[in-house]
């Protein structure tokens, strides 16, 4: 699917109606971690797939959101390419660093703003136009085209797997296209060779049933406190991680790998003056940061609230305190034996009481060897593949 | 001014409207750490000083919410009594704590619950309400009555000193009776023989211009992490404050004072059981707690927040981190001086960027001999007290 001269210029014709499409998907607040707005996104995008030229319906699944299932079908080949997308989006907080309202995508210095134009709404739609403007010039696309557009893929996809089991014989294909690609500053476009697994978690620390004035910090407890001796448990100033064992399972880079890795260009440097840091983590050099990125295990704190946090001030001993963390995996890493892990060393410095509630386990996915690497992500999305493998 | 029968009975008979007036009062949502609903609130002040036969003026002061004087005046004396009180509030965030709307005051099992309430509206209305019913059933009280209502005190009385230097003669009495009274559990009276001392700084790490997306955690450095740090080197696990010298001034308790510690009820027991602690902080016994209410300065953490905080997950590298601390001091630990002591502990410790930005810079108030120490508060109170026996 070449893009020939009348389908490249389609397209520039078009460009300005395809962006118009994204700010309306963008416009549904279809936030996964909020169970909101999923049920409308994905009729929205139901619309779309049959504005393109494609059938398309809901596939329904108790206590999840509906995927959006579409095909355009091809009498040219008896092949099939399936594509992923998902139409879910990240919490839109914090509010206060937006300069136009998350929901309402504004275009400023030719580049869009909104909740969504880049993870992934703006892909979903730029494939569903893609394949609509092949349609109006060429007519039948090459081949089958298939899409599976999820609404759960923010909060680790949770639902996925029972939807491939369900509905195997939709998801039929010979290959399949991952959500995005990009460029890097230069221009040059990226190759995945595999995902990082991740374990994301919420900690909570209760001490009193409830807040109290802080002159009884005297005597009282503080759980805040109790979670900073805990964090601090956790990651040394080297940006090591202390959990013992952690480390045990972390496959060693092998010399082609490594050669690939040290020969590829770096965005580690980009990184600092994008975000204006001082320096890396844990005072890492330019090319330990470009290892970690690709190959190092983390633990990163995502968000921590306790007590007051309006403006001015209030004396308050607060009665609870909540951490969310991601742990960052690589091949090897099992992530049901890190959480035990986990679990077992904090019990065992006195963090019994801590409670964690996993919310994403996924391992990592760059070592499925037969899988084609450049298309692999987590597990889940793994199972999608090699069910197609079996059944097609 | 003892109360009579008479003025027993006509308070039993109005409870009840008198009640009505604090919901009145606690439906301002007069929070001076959000610089809101004040002017508001001292008007309506200002009509229950008339309501309750006095005459009654809005003092002002440029950046500074009015502050409400009031008089009864009488003839049978040439004596004055002064009362304090505030009718600002703490904000009423956490909103999903609240049973029922924090400015609506509503009374349930026999208790009022709303915002002010208790701190400080109710004692307000309380002593307008004696003052008024003594005028209705006895006339003119036995000596002259002033009021002073400020609207700061929660946010630790920054304009009171200019007040007070402003309006000298307003303020001019022979006693001061100071903003609450309470009774332990067993309907004990309590006597304050002074109060503590406070520094209330806000902190704050930023590492990154803009929050980041949490893969980026294998190389850039999270703000949380560095704060969880800092945290760690300013108390360790037995409650104690690192910071060198911090202690060196707190002045040991005199055999005498000691021997009232001992023999005074207890209230530490009784915390435990109210909010449902484990135990005390830095696994204090019960006595140890007793003295540390009384005699020792603390170190609390009264909000931190950073990155995401709704629920669900969101996969975040925070670009910063803010933590509000509030330490009280005891007789003799100088306030500005302990303020040096922590900038420069933490400077010496690698942490020279972190902002700290100081809400409250308060010295303990008992060791003022001069002043009867029932009623001092904190320096700007004293200053209050001081000017006053200078002026009068």
């Amino acid at each position: 699917m070449a893009l020939d001269v009348g389908l490249r210029e389609y397209i520039h014709d078009n460009q300005e109606s395809f962006a118009r499409e994204i700010v309306k998907l963008v416009a549904h607040p279809s936030v996964s971690a909020k169970r909101q707005g999923q049920e409308e996104c994905a009729e929205a995008v139901k619309r779309m797939v049959e504005q393109a030229g494609g059938q398309a319906e809901l596939l329904r699944l108790d206590g999840a959101p509906p995927l959006v299932y579409g095909e355009v079908k091809s009498t040219k080949s008896d092949r099939t390419i399936l594509f992923y997308n998902h139409y879910d989006v990240q919490p839109e907080e914090p509010l206060e660093l937006w300069k136009s309202p998350p929901f309402k995508a504004e275009i400023r210095d030719g580049r869009m703003y909104g909740r969504g134009v880049s993870d992934d709404k703006g892909h979903l739609v730029a494939r569903l136009k893609v394949i609509e403007s092949y349609v109006r010039v060429n007519g039948e696309p090459p081949c089958n085209v298939k899409f599976c557009f999820e609404g759960e893929e923010e909060v680790g996809s949770p639902h996925l797997e029972q939807y491939v089991e369900k509905y195997q014989d939709h998801f039929k294909s010979d290959a399949l296209l991952w959500e995005y690609g990009s460029i890097d500053p230069q221009g040059r476009p990226i190759v995945s060779l595999g995902v990082k697994g991740m374990i994301y978690a919420e900690f909570t620390i209760r001490s009193l049933t409830q807040d109290a004035h802080s002159s009884l910090a005297a005597a009282l407890p503080n759980p805040v406190w109790r979670l900073v001796r805990m964090l601090n448990l956790i990651k040394d100033e080297n940006d090591r991680i202390l959990i013992p064992g952690w480390y045990d399972k972390v496959k060693e880079l092998a010399d082609d790998e490594l050669k690939v890795l040290e020969e590829a260009p770096s965005e580690a440097e980009a990184l600092l003056s994008t975000y204006d840091a001082r320096g890396f983590a844990g005072e890492m050099s330019a090319l330990e940061a470009k290892k970690a990125l690709v190959t190092g295990p983390t633990a990163n704190i995502a968000g921590i609230w306790a007590g007051y946090t309006g403006p001015g001030s209030k004396t308050v001993l607060p009665s609870v305190v909540h951490c969310k963390m991601d742990f960052r995996l690589v091949p090897n890493q099992e992530p049901q034996e890190l959480l035990r892990m986990l679990r077992g060393y904090l019990t065992g410095k006195g963090f019994a009481d801590v409670q964690i509630e996993p919310m994403t386990v996924e391992p990592a996915a760059a070592e499925a060897s037969s899988i084609p690497k450049a298309t692999a992500r987590m597990r889940v999305k793994h199972i999608l593949v090699r069910k197609l493998k079996l059944s097609s």
